[in-house]
């Protein structure tokens, strides 16, 4: 019962490449130790299957071994899972088996701001980006019509005092238990999370905020580097943490500007960076390509 | 009348920073000689003027003179251009006299790939990108539905023969005068124009297709830069000639690929540098940026 | 007496296709107001002169306007100032007039590191940068054979307390004048100036450093960006002030780097972005390309 | 006995991260089917090694299957090849075994353009390029001081007839036995070499030469992509083969050019151009990431 027309899908860029259709990423971070390819190779061989792509990384910084694999195979979830659980156990591995493609349950945070919602709906809706968006949460209205537009029902409700900002918050957990959320997008939210939550979506948030060098501290920064002259403006993707904007950075992009742009250019381009750095960022975490080693991501491009 | 929702438009780019009551886009193309420059900022003086931009090329090939320049001044038309009839005539320009942010009367000919058409329906909505689109003409009626949900007429007639291609044709010759088409865009459109149309709309139709480091003739060059393992692909925006994909250029992009793309891939990579690319010449002539020095484009960027 | 050979000299970029005899810059910084391009334009026609390049802009900020002109004319100096004279009076202009091409005075302070002094040496000796380096100032003796290989001469003097600070800023001072110092250049110097010394060489000393997205405060900022995973890691170059790393930007790059990098090699990938951003610096101020508007500067690329 | 300073150094920014000594590069080709990994990474626990970089490719067009580790091992290369002999043979696999970090013989062929050579000189010295390059021959004198600047032999001969033509190459030959040269760079050495030469040579010489967005077929292409006002000029290197230009592509680059840019500068930007993208090209083939899947490379980067 979508309200959009759908016979122009936007061609879809990655998944039309993929056939989904028992084609597997799996994902493996254990200490690292010799011999735990061979062990994982050979799990693969058991569950005949064949890899058709392949990362590792391996941390000098805490001693783990990451990897993700794609992998083509009529098993099942149960026969891989069978295959894989002894060298789990050998190797103390956690390990996350999901099918490639599979969109993503994926809760929007949202204000005023549009053009960071706009790309994500755009490109779920254009087949572009694997995320299933079953609700967009924002604590002003007036972004409504364009999550209708894209059919992804909305809701708002203020968010001016402590008690508002804690009704926001259950209302938020609420619709991540009520539809499964795996990951919660904070599209130019504006808002500081507060610690529990945090606590409660670590490693399943991302926020986006824009980034200069060098950085400025304090309050409309970019006027700030229109002031300093900055030649580079850009945007940070990184996880959520109470630690605010410092969490693990996922992505990061950069822009030109020169002497002849405005503040209000200057943020313009700036939201340019923060859509792109934002959707894309979304985009790896959706395709499971991004890892926590402590306080820094492995990005499996 | 429109069918969409305006609230959530996205903010404005480039002209939100552009007053446009009294500001004038003035371009200019002579025969190059000293003094040229001292008698136009006269006639911008004696219009009581303020040049806000100002770019100017001598080109050594041709032994032309070009100009562009941005002026506030609370001068009308008239008192402008009455300015500017004395050194016009001095120095034999050809000039030409516009309001910044004015959008272009644009029609679109479009056939079934919605990637390029699409960016445009998009950016023209989002008040990116300062054109006016009347009318898609499409040799097919895939797009319809595309066109419909930004709130633009369509119209499809096919082109299977000599016969229909003439029609068809001669439909976009009457859009152009019915709408005082000022631009028309071949969005990846496919088909050949005839020479007399070539020659009807030059200098004002700007056609994209995809090139290659090196160039492939003949058919399907993306199999053929797959099987060569090209390392760039993408795609060149120019003015349409007779001499097919061979008229003045106006903006080229490539993206770097590997060897692990399939052709299906490099065809989707292909078609995103293909929209950006063929947005970014319409932006740029919408905004009267685009001169001709012979087989030559000047882009006052 | 040179003791490299020359036969081979690079072939030089950008000065190749610039004429030099006669060929003169013209930089201008006035108060804004109507009218200054008709005044300058009036006397390069008055110089007998016919401009080449010309670049503009105009300070809402400050209120002031800037302009950089190319111009080819037979005058001399004399009739050239002269003809700008009155113009220069009636509008209250700062104006420098040059010789397009003149290698410009530069003394490089320098201390262990070798690859911003190697960059600037080599580009110096392939004629790909218009400088002309009388001397290496350094606080270490490790870089005497590099300066020596391209035939500079080198002096170094330890640093290590206030008196010897002292004596090697007032050996800096002494250069400058012997060698009618126009641009002192701190080539990976990593001594704070004093304040005296700042002042004194006030818009005409550049400074490099490493940058970050998001910043990094404090010591070791290669470690710290290794710690938060950063995804891009620059290099900005700047006008020295008495306020560390905080003067006017010049330029800034940036280079993506990503989870496989050690600390060791942040570091080399970071040193290769000072080289190329310091460079670039250098070669903007020596064909007076960097004009100051307040802590902003105007780059007329 | 060098005749050159070495204590300048510049510091190694690839191998000053990569231990040595017992640091192991495996490359492997072989046709594709399931269970490769495991045996490879079986071979690899038999070594007592571990993996510390791995990159794979299954070639669909081909139906082969790629593979490129770096392996941490305190086996020797005995030890290692006889863990590898039996795998090798039930998979039919090609495989190479070499020490991370080791220069590679290579011989330069030149002409009378500094820009390559000097690159790959001055690279080699500064320790970023793992090549020994024991002589240059060049069919003109005029780079024997560059050569000699480095300490590198150098020999010219003309090269104006057949005659003087197969002398050459003769001497190419020789040299090739005489130094066990791995690789033959040619660095705008301007000469089509002979197809018993390039048979002799494939997959082991590299050339690099222009490109441009559409290609240029003839004469004097910097003056027809001049003339056509191209906006991206660039260069790739490729693998020698009969089919003057057309082996396969190794690394390509291209840079924006605008309007304003003369044939002499569209030419020297272009050499910039060549000079990067054969060092890279040189840089990847030194470091065993570069393999041949028919007409397409594989470039583990």
């Amino acid at each position: 019962m979508a309200v959009y027309p759908t016979a122009w899908q936007y061609p879809r860029t990655v998944n039309a490449a993929i056939p989904t259709r028992n084609h597997w990423v799996l994902t493996i971070v254990c200490p690292d130790q010799p011999g735990i390819v061979h062990a994982v190779s050979g799990a693969v061989v058991a569950a005949s299957g064949n890899i058709t792509e392949s990362q590792q990384f391996s941390s000098a910084d805490t001693g783990r071994f990451f990897m993700r694999l794609q992998v083509e195979s009529s098993a099942d979830r149960e026969s891989f899972a069978a295959a894989l659980a002894p060298i789990a156990d050998t190797y103390a591995m956690q390990w996350r088996l999901d099918v490639v493609g599979r969109p993503l349950k994926t809760l929007v945070l949202a204000s005023t701001a549009a053009h960071c919602l706009n790309d994500l709906l755009f490109r779920q809706r254009a087949g572009q980006l694997a995320v299933d968006i079953p609700l967009v949460l924002a604590n002003h209205g007036s972004l409504r019509d364009l999550a209708g537009f894209y059919g992804v029902p909305f809701e708002s409700a203020p968010v001016t005092n402590a008690e508002e900002k804690a009704a926001f918050e259950r209302r938020v957990v609420d619709a991540v238990e009520e539809h499964d959320i795996e990951l919660v997008v904070l599209a130019r939210y504006m808002q500081i999370l507060s610690p529990e939550l945090c606590e409660r979506l670590a490693g399943k948030a991302i926020n986006i905020h824009h980034s200069f060098l060098p950085g400025f501290k304090g309050a409309n920064p970019y006027r700030q580097a229109h002031a300093r002259g900055v030649k580079l403006i850009g945007a940070t993707a990184h996880f959520v943490t109470s630690d605010l904007d410092e969490g693990p950075i996922i992505e990061q992009n950069v822009v030109r500007v020169d002497h002849s742009r405005s503040v209000a250019e200057l943020v313009a381009i700036g939201q340019d960076e923060e859509s792109r750095t934002l959707t894309q960022a979304v985009k790896w975490f959706s395709e499971d390509r991004v890892l926590l080693d402590g306080a820094r991501t492995i990005i499996f491009r």
